[in-house]
């Protein structure tokens, strides 16, 4: 059994919402509440498992604990809110390292200050044999602005908001001790540190022109099967568009890994992912520019199903690839 | 270190809020949030992991599942408040039995049901050695009826709203291999399948005759500390006034422990501690009586610090002994 199975299985379980105040449940990366007559509650629960999520070997504390706060934070940034408050629950082997985890507790706070959220509560457990980090992340937002994966219509243009790939790429590196070599810099941090993009989500909801959105966790191929399940659409993604990293094709060949792999398949990318009516791209790109980002057109939502890749060869014949789902599966060790 | 340490220590590193609508953060059974200008949001979060706070061994898969939300109800209850939605992440060991996983979820289901709340949310992971359990509650109040842990005056007099030690004993019969004995059903249920007082919560903070109540989750003794901590007083106890149980002395002396022990000691009664100024107690035992529920008096709130067990002996002569904290620590295995 899968994880997104059993996710459904439990989502099939829950009862329908006999509270009023619930706007969307399971099935996005927050659930969505009303909080008064103007704003919602945006909420979103992760967990990090040792030797699963992250291993101690390469991860410092401090980092592993900001990054718990921005994977979890990511998930309001997907919905373009504003996260405000964050709960951690902490479990640690019999004999931990004090300062380890203090230090790690360290790195939540900075977290928490980078995002300017307060930590407000949590617990801490023994856990038996490694460490284990759950948080849960409180945020808020114009009701009118939330954007939902359900959004995206037939013909919306596909967007990502960065390079893909960096984080698994960053992942591979350490993952064989090629972790300390300077050109891969932004590899390294990319998995180690990444950055929630909860300003640019808030530009990209308050610009009233976006349909869908989502943040990139599991690669963009799973990722973006999400968004056309909820939608119940297609995409096509070209292959050609996909952003170029020179240095991630320096490192897929080091790793000996297909970059496409890395770029569509690679987890932890913590980029936006969104899809935008053809008319109104023109006018969003203004937008994002003035806060010095850039959108990636990467693909096209479509009326069937399924997610193709489009990749035109040297003699410019375009081949049309059904993508298997090639996103980490968190039920997977990796 | 112990958890009360580390959780101090994280405490302390929290940043001061700059979010004006945090009304209390760590330190109290929830936090707590303005929600609009009558109402406050509570927040609590809470992790159980095999083998330190459940055994597969003897948990039916759909009652621990139960448990876990109603564990973390019981900190709204322990408010005054009303449960609303639930978080909930479940990490799960490589070759998990899926139809275990999945009585897990209806019992979680059946809980957000039974407390008239809903499931919005969570993940799932993969957990290598053993199942994780983490759940948030959220829940909701009017902003002025709130009961907090540091409300507590001189003089008050201390209550519980039910017997204690019985989930304790539940437990140490199970450990002893003494799980199937017809007499002992009333404590293999409180270990299994305890309630939050969410009713009678509710009832308590509506009264406005109480001045702290908290929740009974780590045993009387150390969650008495916590309201003596919060609210800068001592307390005692009287022995003879804890509520007397049987039962339970046949079960302490089967398991060969103090019954003493079980009573303050033993932890996850789930039962509410709360203190009241002596004027007010005729009324608010009339209050209760009106919903069938008791309150126990068991002792005092007083102006010095710590703890102390008043006994008298057969000649009635009284002992004051100081009680070291003998309730359950979460980092010391069971």
């Amino acid at each position: 059994m899968k994880e997104r199975d059993l996710i459904a299985a439990i989502s099939e379980r829950a009862a329908p919402a006999t509270n009023s105040s619930l706007l969307y449940g399971i099935g996005d990366d927050c659930a969505v509440t009303q909080k008064d007559s103007k704003n919602v509650l945006l909420y979103s629960m992760d967990t990090l498992i040792e030797s699963v999520h992250f291993d101690c070997a390469w991860h410092p504390p401090e980092l592993l604990g900001r990054k718990a706060v921005a994977v979890n934070v990511s998930d309001i940034a997907a919905m373009g809110g504003t996260p405000q408050f964050i709960l951690f629950s902490l479990g640690l082997p019999p004999g931990f390292d004090e300062n380890w985890a203090l230090k790690l507790s360290d790195g939540v706070v900075d977290g928490c200050n980078q995002y300017d959220c307060t930590l407000i509560g949590g617990d801490t457990v023994a856990s038996p044999t490694g460490v284990s980090i759950s948080l849960t992340v409180i945020g808020e937002m114009a009701a009118d602005l939330v954007l939902y994966r359900h959004g995206a219509r037939a013909g919306d243009i596909i967007y990502v908001s960065g390079p893909l790939g960096r984080a698994a790429a960053g992942l591979e590196l350490f993952k064989r001790g090629l972790g300390d070599r300077d050109e891969f810099g932004d590899f390294y941090r990319a998995h180690l540190d990444p950055k929630a993009r909860t300003d640019l989500g808030k530009i990209l909801s308050s610009s009233g022109l976006v349909h869908s959105m989502m943040d990139l966790s599991d690669g963009l191929a799973t990722d973006l099967a999400h968004i056309c399940r909820r939608s119940k659409l297609g995409a096509v993604l070209y292959r050609q568009q996909l952003p170029f990293d020179a240095v991630l094709e320096d490192v897929a060949a080091l790793v000996d890994m297909e970059s496409l792999k890395l770029i569509i398949g690679g987890g932890e990318d913590y980029e936006l992912l969104l899809t935008v009516p053809p008319h109104a791209t023109k006018k969003l790109q203004e937008v994002v520019a003035q806060s010095g980002d850039l959108l990636y057109p990467v693909g096209r939502m479509t009326a069937g199903m399924g997610v193709t890749l489009v990749q035109a060869d040297l003699q410019n014949n375009t081949q049309e690839i059904p993508i298997e789902f090639l996103g980490f599966d968190h039920f997977t060790m990796r």
